[in-house]
């Protein structure tokens, strides 16, 4: 059987993949060097596509890691020297938190609940954090802060770095690049693409704090994909050690899809779907929309509660041939969590909910 | 036109590929979660499939990581204090002492002109080095070092880690792993496939030091993909982040294929086709074999010297269908790279030889 999976991650391919699949393989593009014109050039559309797409300017380099999660130990060890700053509300900003103590950065931490989140009014950093880590959307709860809300807290704290997380909702939301410094996702999320490839967007303040710390004996700032690195390679559209060729052409072609049919209208597409799933479990006896506050409730990935156990509407949905995430760690009994990424359309986003009606 | 690729890496894919990709969309696992049933049924049969063919015994796990290149900074950091100790003799071994370097890691060098090999009997190790790094393959200089030197270099220092980079070479040579501590390789080599997946396979002495080092104050051994989290993941045949699930997969249905062949087999086919191309070369007036000790030759990327420029025989053997790979960096004038992997048979590698013979 054929499912469609309404999954935060990996996700539902999106429909043009196999299609681009094919051509790399009749183009034996899994055996180019990543030495070669050919491979310069792909990875030059690929950049060329998703600036296009995400407005990313001239100012910033856009990056490939192995994984969204490489890319937390990156920025940390790149433009930290001794303390950073994290907003968490959710097992996967949280990681990020982690990250940052594992390698020995003194990390502030404002945290809320799970379901929660934050408004640019209530965050308060402390005066020597230079790395200020913001999720757009926490993808364990549902929950998203808004980029209007994230760009009125760079201007009161200009002098700091400010990094997105945007693994499970690039490109939707519309970040303004002249102020934020970083961010990063993965292609397994809203590009539907197969795991394997991260995406990291940096700008030269990022780079001259990673050229910085890179003199000082006392720390380093890593060997493998550091950012100096990184950029250096990127002059000529290299990368340092063979990367996910495949994934990158992939990428590139994917995002040339999107910007065919134009972000805005893909972003109308999303917040219509959303729209529609929320409004649905608003009118239900049997779900309720896990976050509260209508502003913080994520447009890619929707989270709701469940009356009856979990597992059973899932097991239903699978029945009709959807796929749908179970709630994150302990709420995996009474939650169910929905994808709405743009590998899935109106339609099937409509059939889902009548299934879930049943 | 469809090309065979003779370069070493990215390098030709194995003839198997295609259709376990196909089986892949099939089965749409490029959207599995990478925390489903699924997906540890796929981890677990890479892992016996790689245990078979390389003879790996339990008391080694098998982790993936983005890139080899990335296992360089990962078992410097989590195996190594203060010292470690490297044998150079090409870019690739130099990168990974640069990286220990990097990580402000005292790295010993035990250093060789391109071309030259290593055996046992030359090396003194210095008394605090921590971990050895050795290169089976070295594959900028087409230089191998024989898995009995390594053996007996072990013995002889049987207190320090011993980690082969078998990037280029895996599963080719015959590692005692009651004696060699890791080895890594990367899967766009002899595996054929796509780049875009390392391959990390470390012992418990591994892991007790990496968890000793965990507990220290004064330095890192990094937040992602460390030994222990990644250990920890493994138990249940669990990664700590989202892997390249379709990467793993195909690697064990090609390992699988490697198996039903046998190793013994395999092995015998590469010293075959090695043979034939060391003896073409010799035989010839416009090519000699670059390597001049016979027991330092690689079996699986063989470096030759070319009478007049590189680039006439390139582009002729590209005419013809084949595409064989440039000397490396300063020699791409005067020398050709052949990768003598498992996906080229020795039919292909004749033709080879016949259109070189022109």
């Amino acid at each position: 059987m054929k499912y469609t999976y309404f999954t935060p991650g990996p996700a539902e391919l999106y429909p043009t993949f196999a299609a681009h699949l094919q051509t790399a393989m009749d183009e034996q593009l899994g055996s180019i060097s990543h030495r070669s014109a050919r491979f310069r050039d792909i990875y030059r559309h690929t950049d060329e596509q998703l600036r296009a797409l995400m407005n990313i300017p001239a100012t910033h380099g856009i990056f490939f890691t192995g994984s969204a999660s490489e890319v937390w130990e990156r920025l940390l060890l790149n433009c930290v020297e001794h303390e950073s700053f994290h907003l968490v509300n959710g097992s996967f900003s949280r990681k990020c938190y982690d990250y940052a103590q594992a390698l020995h950065k003194f990390a502030h931490l404002h945290e809320k609940p799970l379901g929660e989140g934050f408004d640019a009014a209530e965050v308060e950093i402390p005066e020597y954090a230079e790395l200020v880590c913001l999720t757009h959307n926490e993808t364990s709860a549902g929950v998203q802060m808004r980029p209007t809300d994230m760009h009125k807290l760079k201007r009161k704290y200009a002098q700091k770095l400010f990094c997105v997380d945007m693994v499970s909702s690039a490109p939707y939301p519309d970040l303004d690049f002249s102020l934020i410094d970083s961010a990063y996702f993965s292609v397994q999320k809203a590009f539907g693409m197969p795991a394997g490839l991260g995406v990291w967007i940096a700008n030269q303040a990022c780079l001259e704090k990673a050229e910085r710390l890179q003199r000082y004996d006392s720390l380093t700032i890593g060997a493998h994909h550091n950012l100096p690195t990184l950029w250096k390679n990127y002059q000529t559209f290299e990368t340092p050690a063979t990367p996910n060729v495949l994934g990158i052409y992939l990428l590139g072609k994917i995002a040339e899809d999107l910007n065919r049919i134009g972000i805005e209208t893909v972003r109308k597409e999303t917040e219509e779907k959303a729209r529609m799933l929320y409004r649905f479990a608003e009118g239900s006896d049997r779900y309720t929309p896990f976050v509260q506050q209508e502003r913080h409730r994520s447009q890619t990935v929707v989270v709701l509660n469940t009356d009856g156990p979990a597992k059973g509407v899932m097991e239903a949905a699978k029945q009709q041939g959807m796929i749908i995430g179970s709630g994150y760690g302990k709420l995996k009994e009474t939650q169910i969590r929905i994808a709405n990424f743009p590998a899935v359309s109106v339609e099937q986003v409509s059939e889902l909910i009548k299934v879930m009606q049943k």
